[in-house]
């Protein structure tokens, strides 16, 4: 089903997709999404936080809701959200087969930014849904073109004045499964279940030197912010110890000529580890070295938090429970956020997870065995089934 | 007059000017020039490699010929190029109230490229008018959007059938004089004269390792190419010693999101010392620094040469001629680059310098005072009739 939309959103400069929220291909993700609902008998709605929800009869209380989201990274994979959409549609088509109808109210959701790939907020759909965000400071974010999330919702035909915490769509939901292909290669059979995500936040360092000529200018004069901003990079690397991961994927030098020592660098740090504590104390360690280097360079240091997630246990009853009704899938933690990580702090929420072969995800060459996707399918049919019946 | 183009081009994002070659606001500019020149009496054609030039009176042999470039940096000031553009049209003007009538071919050149802030390579224009670059080769750059030089420039309405060496067009230039601001803090005076321009190179450094997941993949499975891109960053500034610069103003990971493991990532070095050696050692460096730092992470490194130029050493007898008819302003040594620079190689060549009271060139705070500008309006109008009678 993934090859339905395998030309959707191809990202000719970086491989792999580019389907940013509200762009074009990501809304043309929405209308197919809605298309193959619809034609399965699911009612679309639109909800004011611009996440998608196909009901499968009434909508209503303690519903149970499975899916993921069409969003990507920038040149992200095929799999990374768009399997947990297609997984759920399947599943009601392998339902739907067997005559099931179910007990509760039912519906496969779509969240809009989970990878914050043009906003910068990862999970932004469920984070507004469930007020873990503030409307106003979500509205005025930007993307890389300086466009807000605001104008870029009214663009796509959404009222940016509706945005916010939606304590009705939110109360609807009972349980919520998010199915979604492993991360690492820490998934050695087809299927499991997930235990917990680590606690996760992103940083931008915004350095600020002298922007000045590269040729003209005598080293001792200088004031450039990309040596103190290569430093940060070389001192996250050694902060993450012990488990803990350090990133940095994205770094932007204005003006960014050859020919230019830089007049600002901004670096963003992802960062995470499996509690609060040693995530926070990670952080202070790189920011505490970041501050010393752009001192010696003669730079400023700005550090912003963009966001932040403290560990996600999974609801260990609901996991229990799944796993038992596959018949004794692993249970395995993950490095990775998701919306089922948002949505846990309200509902009772549980995740699936497809085997990664090769542990690569967030890059073209992200996969997943034909044999496992369909066994990914199975399961969550068989989930929905068995909570939803 | 710099007035009347202060609006075209301005960089909302970054600040100053982004005028690049055969872009709208720089094809802007070379229709306002052409107009100025046209409104002194001055016929201006177009070269086979994009350059302008506005004669005064018949075209021909020996012609003494000044002008500099209209493009700029990305976020760059308002005085690098323009400037000697503008004062060689208020040359012509001074002249021709005096009733001054040139007594040999005069003409004012407007190089295209002189930055590289497109395609790459600094003094395109003077470079191919000269051979000094392979047409082929030339035409075949990219910029950051993947447009060829032939494609921009046929988008432009130039032919890239023509482009390459233009011995005609070159052997009519008897001498070049190129009016600039002063890009250091090396003239105290208004006005002066250039001895030399430092040898000068650009690098492509091409960190490629494996895209992966930020949270998903554990440190020890990471070949990540911003660590030895960092690294690269650290290794520049330490092998820039005793007068040698080495700057890294633009970096760029792939796909570049901050949730991602970079796949790859570009770094470009601009590196520029006193002779030849001293570069080419201060280069080797530095690249053996990379190429240890990528192997230390699994990562692979490409090393381009993107563009080099020995030092300049003006024609002595052309500078000292001119220093002395203004009066015996001082000589002084540059480290930036110029087309003045890649003219030298096949005839006498000089520059003006115009004094910069802060230092700071290629940002929008780039600066030189009005009575200064004055003065070197007046300096290259006295240049031109001293060696034009």
């Amino acid at each position: 089903m993934l090859d339905q939309i395998a030309d959707i959103g191809r990202d000719a400069q970086r491989g792999g997709y580019s389907r940013h929220a509200y762009t074009k291909p990501e809304v043309e993700l929405r209308h197919w999404f809605a298309e193959q609902a619809e034609r399965r008998g699911l009612a679309v709605e639109t909800d004011r936080n611009g996440n998608l929800w196909a009901w499968w009869g009434e909508p209503g209380a303690n519903a149970l809701v499975t899916g993921s989201h069409l969003d990507s990274v920038p040149g992200g994979g095929a799999f990374d959200g768009p399997l947990g959409v297609t997984s759920s549609l399947q599943a009601v088509d392998l339902l739907q087969a067997k005559g099931f109808t179910p007990g509760r109210p039912f519906a496969v959701a779509v969240f809009a930014e989970e990878e914050g790939g043009r906003f910068g907020v990862a999970c932004l759909g469920s984070r507004l849904l469930s007020g873990a965000i503030d409307a106003a400071k979500a509205l005025s974010l930007k993307d890389p073109d300086g466009v807000t999330l605001a104008e870029a919702m009214k663009a796509a035909g959404h009222d940016p004045e509706r945005v916010g915490r939606d304590d009705e769509a939110l109360g609807r939901i009972g349980q919520f499964v998010e199915l979604h292909v492993e991360q690492g290669r820490g998934l050695t059979v087809p299927v499991g279940v997930a235990s917990s995500i680590l606690a996760h936040g992103r940083w931008r360092f915004t350095f600020a030197g002298e922007g000045n000529h590269a040729g003209a200018t005598l080293i001792e004069d200088r004031r450039d912010p990309m040596v103190p901003a290569a430093q940060l990079v070389i001192a996250a690397r050694r902060a993450a110890r012990d488990g803990g991961r350090a990133t940095v994927g994205r770094i932007v030098p204005n003006p960014g000529g050859t020919n230019v020592i830089a007049s600002t660098v901004d670096v963003w740090l992802d960062a995470r580890d499996s509690d609060d504590a040693r995530t926070r104390a990670m952080v202070a360690e790189i920011s505490e070295a970041a501050r010393q280097a752009a001192a010696e360079e003669g730079c400023e240091v700005r550090i912003a938090e963009e966001s932040y997630g403290d560990t996600v246990h999974f609801d260990p009853r609901l996991r229990d429970d799944i796993a038992n009704a596959l018949g004794g899938v692993p249970a395995l933690p993950t490095g990775a956020g998701h919306d089922a990580g948002i949505l846990a702090a309200h509902v009772p929420t549980a995740m699936l997870f497809v085997r990664n072969p090769t542990g690569v995800s967030h890059a073209p060459e992200e996969f997943a065995e034909q044999a496992d996707v369909d066994e990914g399918v199975r399961a969550l049919a068989a989930t929905i089934e068995h909570l939803g019946s």
